[in-house]
């Protein structure tokens, strides 16, 4: 079984890009002629048909541009149901099209319960003795709110079926100073600092060819100075890095979570990819090309960026 | 529309009882008279209708006894589709016995994201311009990892349709010592005070005519001596305790979550409740006999502290 940050860095290299696409669905934001279908098809029908078929085009246009995308749940959970049978869908065509799929869920809790999440969205559910995957996406991201005992199950997981997780470290909303940035009287330095040598400590002696860890972290682009010293303090983890593009976060900034070697980042941006259009009535032709100039567009950004600072072209 | 806290608090009082019990599906442990389906429907039906089937029998047994019941919902997701359609069917037949529901998920995702899954559980989503409810339990818990920014659109969604929300503040694991007991640079004092003083802050002026408020904590019966002094910095929550049963926490520390008018806290047990029985060959009617008497027990032993403590019977 091949280790999920092996799998993580080679899609990386063979696509040239460290970008992933989020995909939030918003039934509001997908264009007319996809929601067109709400006219003929009983409505929670036509919600799955509407989210999946929304995705599906945006995985056509980015499929040969990006390593990876990543599923935020709680946008296809609000649609119940017919929802997460769109999440599964997207899933499948994700796969089907060659990308590795990161569910971005921040999920937590403890013991068993931490177990059955772990089953849920990386490993394998017992169901009338037989053992059968559910969601089986590669990576997940996880809160260590409830301490390391609560990731236990998650680490487990990725050692049995190759898979991953980003642990939540230091976040790209404002409101993250509350507690990642309060200073701990033990080092006076910042709890962040403390969650990161977690990370760096729960995924040691998993590394993989690669010299990268499955365990990696999630570290904002809209926190540029944290990211230098956050990327020193865990040199191994991967580091996902959210708000890039709708949430302020830049190029340079998301720059500081990479390492030398031009690696061991990856930069999310969903709603600047796929709702960039302000007019629904958006052509099929016109919203796969939108989609892929502002791919193509993010993926030059960075690249130059990574360039100028690690003097690499990948 | 009726204040959480006052509907929560006017149940406890009519039945007497600040005993919650929570479902947590394990097909493994559910009764073979309910499994036996698994030989007669397709492997999907089969897990909605044994889920559902066994806990509209706990329910039966239980809902003259308690206020309340609390899903936790990894349990369901665990199970895919067919899971979470029990987890649809468990919320409507609690409902329909006069049950508060509490979900028990720990979300916490910032900004939008936040904003659905305060739709999907407390609010309503919008779907092709009209408004529908998704979940449309009573309360939800909630983890404050990612800051108070964070918890917002769930506080907005309790004051718009009369909901609650409980706040992660110490939970019942060892493990909550890594981050929920660090001692602050700035107080000298552990996080999780901090934490109660957000929940005291972000529940004040919303309090009900039973003088609590929406804003509720989860502080585990496993930790007494935190108890005592987390009771006292958020006066006006209602504190969910997890722990008593299972996980070892007992009703005397579970006492400590209550304010000296014998209110202020629900005591859940899951297991200790629904899966007492260590034969599967039970008949219906000796589950339903040993739910029962389960919670009548768990029931006297929460009354008989609680009045020994603070010399009310309720």
């Amino acid at each position: 079984m091949i280790n999920f940050a092996d799998r993580l860095v080679t899609a990386v290299r063979s696509k040239s890009s460290p970008c992933i696409v989020g995909l939030d669905p918003r039934l509001e934001s997908i264009p007319e002629f996809i929601t067109g279908c709400r006219y003929t098809l009983p409505v929670n029908d036509a919600i799955t048909s509407c989210i999946t078929q929304f995705h599906e085009l945006v995985l056509d246009a980015i499929s040969e541009l990006v390593p990876a995308v990543k599923l935020q749940i709680a946008f296809y959970e609000r649609y119940g149901l017919p929802g997460l049978a769109a999440f599964g869908h997207t899933i499948r065509a994700a796969k089907d099209r060659g990308l590795l799929v990161i569910v971005d869920a921040k999920r937590n809790d403890i013991a068993s319960t931490a177990e059955a999440y772990a089953d849920e969205f990386l490993g394998m559910t017992e169901v009338f003795g037989a053992m059968r995957p559910v969601y089986d996406v590669d990576c997940l991201t996880v809160s260590p709110f409830l301490g390391r005992d609560s990731l236990a199950p998650f680490i487990d997981a990725c050692h049995l079926y190759g898979k991953g997780i980003f642990v939540l470290v230091k976040t790209s909303n404002p409101g993250s100073a509350d507690i990642q940035d309060e200073l701990l009287l033990e080092t006076g330095r910042p709890c962040y600092e403390k969650l990161a040598k977690y990370v760096d400590e729960l995924g040691a002696g998993d590394w993989g060819n690669s010299g990268y860890s499955s365990v990696g972290a999630v570290v904002g682009a809209t926190f540029p100075e944290e990211a230098t010293t956050l990327r020193k303090l865990m040199p191994r983890a991967i580091i996902l890095v959210p708000g890039y593009g709708a949430q302020g976060g830049t190029a340079v900034s998301a720059a500081n979570c990479f390492n030398d070697d031009g690696l061991g980042a990856v930069v999310n941006a969903s709603r600047s990819i796929t709702y960039s259009y302000s007019d629904r009535r958006i052509s099929k032709a016109d919203l796969e090309s939108e989609v892929r100039q502002n791919t193509l567009r993010m993926n030059h950004d960075i690249r130059t960026t990574l360039a100028a600072r690690f003097g690499v072209r990948r």
